[in-house]
């Protein structure tokens, strides 16, 4: 069994392991006390504050704890906004924020969101100019925790700090691999992403910014995180943050050329792939992709039959039914899409295997799904119809080559189908000729477009129609 | 080593720690995720609510866990304003509700509190004439956290039923005791009060109850708590939870034998002492009493130098130097204050050498303080001035007898100091005479009617003067 999930969730770090036993009996008892085991609980807390800043490169009395990095996202974002709320309501995010940051912004405040490259990066300069009089407060993540593109953190920190407005980094996906740079003010991260056990997240809150803390108030924690300090599992956090952070180079290596290999390989081994994602500006550990013609929910079946366990930002996969907003915000392919991130330790036997394992089980996937086959797909439409015919039900409404116009009335259908469909009778459709997808599926209007770039057609552009949106294609080879 | 402060927290319950140790091996993923890691915790997930909610008395849809009681209290008060907004903003409350409870009430809502009797408990009928057209929502504890009185939370649920407004039960202290009875709306508990691990609360919201999550959206938990939830705690937590119901009927017997004889004895053993809190309904494992004349700080020092973990609601072991609002609201004695909460296994050896040692501990912070000795105190005075003549420092302003005014300014002094001023000079106030106390200590408003009562005199009442309040005496015998 290969886990290749760790940016979700990792194992507990064996030195976390140790430390939360130890702690389960030293540190189980309320630090607010005054007896001797209330000490002893009050010793080990601020020895493990002194600690998790050290790895953070901030001051002890900075940093609070909180019970998950979604906490320290929820009480950062609305401490600044409200410690900062004569200034204005205005907040900064980049659209590629994790979910977290972007329902506390919306919730605080009146949002802006900077929109991406095709790799998932903010530029600088738009950031910059996204900064206004009323802006209370931005928010950056350092790396993206879906497509493992890093973030010019320090250089927008170095933008907003001139500009007066405090930049929140969201870390979670990279302070197990360093401290974040740049002239940030208030930093969140969250420990079950560095082998830490769940239940312990970190906020910093640099000297001199303005917070006030929203929620009702509480004496923990400096009135920054309410409730019962989970001092064990803290004890745990810090000293695998400590852990992971002394083998941080030497694992990043070793990951960064794994995933190396899945980047130039899968493209190599599976027709019609598209990675995603920065190719050198990313996390060690971290690589994504999507399959045309896939449904991304299936694929991850295919693979955890196959002994990998990964994660996918595909509409299937989403109680929303829709494609990753990440993936949305980047303009990228969503169907099919794999998430694959290594845990520490990985080796390359592992990744060999997987991708010996992945060409099969995209293959599975497509057939089930009598999706038309390769990258010479258009011509070969007509076969793969032919191949699955109980799959084409509802496909093509209008008749293809005379005047009458082309439609596919994929009403109903749920990514990767309306794709699909297209991709079926597009053999059909004279060169020069439009093609029209209806479609009801919020991954479609991601995916038609991707679709025409991948095959080297025109995307014509979207217009509503009856039911769902009209999306026209026109066929130029 | 006796750890008498598990109202507090409790060490790990064995059972606790089994089901952690297996959980973090089994239940460490992301329970959203469709690998087989995360069905596995999903698993995990689902049978400790469905066995949670078991105990508890609940469906299991109507619960969520949530990282702390703190965090249940206030997500569910919250939520149910929110829900209720067009009813009003109203909050009816007891007195004694834990600081929580308060402060989520405070923050959401116009709050009125509802007066304890002496003993702590709420009159129903009190409760119940505080429910207006604009009450959003009532709030109770099932028992006081400090004192242990149970109060009549069945009863105020119907009248809070029969006017349409949901009460929320703060069950922390008594839910790994018992279901709570009646028809109560939410619920809210905490699961290092029952030998759980720290980390995990539960919020219950009835079927039919109007309620909307307040703070950021998050899929979690049916909307009601975010953040990554802590798996293997919440596992561990719900094995304790349910080990300690099983034992709950035995122990509960063996620690009401323990503290029945707690408050026998104690008055025997110790002059002047108040034990608090209701004699008969009360949770079997805590008991509470304030010892006149005694600093409960330097109280819970000496109990700790003979190895004994308490804690107390005095001023002087608060952050805000003032007595608990539990002890105000019943207005009993603060000073000397000690909360002795028996954790399970706790033997009759252990409580008699508290017995044991207790009334040494009581005096000998009394000799330190220069406190006059005894129930005859009055007569006594004089000598115990010139026993400890070092801490006689401006105690007396006018000389007693004649016309003049008595005053004892005790101004800039702190709890139990201006109180042993005016006990060390009472003997030369005349019978039929008044005695004015100066004090700024915000212990002094309780402490000398609690004074007053113990020693058989008249409290006049107060005045404000230019600096702090004016206490005034009358002497009766």
């Amino acid at each position: 069994m290969s886990y290749f999930d760790s940016a979700s969730a990792a194992p507990l770090h064996p030195v976390a392991r140790q430390a939360l036993l130890a702690s389960l009996d030293e540190g189980w008892a309320d630090p607010a006390r005054l007896h001797r085991e209330g000490r002893r609980a009050a010793l080990l807390l601020d020895s493990a504050r002194e600690a998790a800043a050290e790895a953070v490169g901030c001051r002890a009395d900075e940093l609070v704890f909180t019970p998950s990095g979604t906490h320290a996202v929820h009480a950062g974002t609305a401490g600044a906004l409200r410690g900062r709320r004569r200034v204005g309501d205005g907040v900064v995010v980049s659209a590629v924020e994790h979910s977290s940051v972007l329902h506390a912004a919306r919730l605080g405040g009146a949002v802006t969101e900077v929109p991406v490259d095709r790799h998932g990066a903010v530029p600088v300069s738009a950031f910059g100019d996204a900064l206004r009089d009323g802006t209370a407060l931005a928010c950056l993540q350092s790396a993206n925790h879906e497509v493992g593109t890093e973030q010019p953190v320090a250089e927008v920190a170095g933008v907003c700090r001139e500009r007066g407005v405090p930049l929140l980094v969201d870390a979670a996906q990279s302070l197990p691999w360093g401290a974040v740079a740049g002239p940030w003010s208030l930093l969140a991260a969250s420990a079950h992403k560095w082998g830490g056990p769940p239940g312990v997240g970190l906020l910093v809150v640099r000297k001199g910014v303005r917070f006030a803390p929203a929620g009702p108030s509480d004496e923990r924690e400096s009135g920054r995180s309410p409730g019962f300090v989970n001092l064990p599992a803290v004890v745990a956090a810090v000293a695998s943050l400590r852990a992971v952070r002394a083998e941080a180079a030497e694992e990043a290596a070793q990951l960064r050329g794994l995933v190396d290999t899945i980047r130039a390989r899968v493209p190599e081994l599976v027709p019609d792939v598209e990675v995603v994602g920065d190719p050198v500006r990313r996390l060690p550990h971290l690589v994504t992709f999507s399959c045309l013609h896939v449904d991304g929910e299936a694929l991850l079946h295919e693979l955890d039959r196959a002994d990998f366990s990964v994660s996918s930002g595909s509409s299937c996969t989403s109680d929303t039914l829709a494609p990753s907003h990440v993936l949305r915000a980047m303009g990228v392919l969503s169907e099919g899409n794999v998430r694959v991130s290594l845990p520490r330790g990985t080796t390359g036997e592992e990744v060999e295997r997987f991708l010996g394992v992945l060409p099969g089980a995209v293959e599975a996937v497509r057939r089930q799904l009598g999706a038309p086959a390769g990258a010479a797909a258009p011509a070969a439409a007509g076969t793969a119809t032919a191949a699955a015919p109980e799959s084409a039900k509802g496909a093509v409404a209008g008749s293809g080559g005379g005047e009458e116009p082309l439609v596919v009335d994929a009403l109903g259908r749920r990514c990767p189908i309306p794709v699909i469909e297209l991709a079926r009778m597009f053999g059909t459709v004279p060169v020069g000729g439009v093609v029209t997808v209806l479609s009801d599926d919020e991954a479609a209007r991601l995916d038609i477009p991707a679709w025409c770039g991948m095959r080297g057609q025109e995307y014509v552009g979207e217009r509503p129609a009856d039911r769902g949106v009209a999306y026209v294609v026109r066929r130029l080879s």
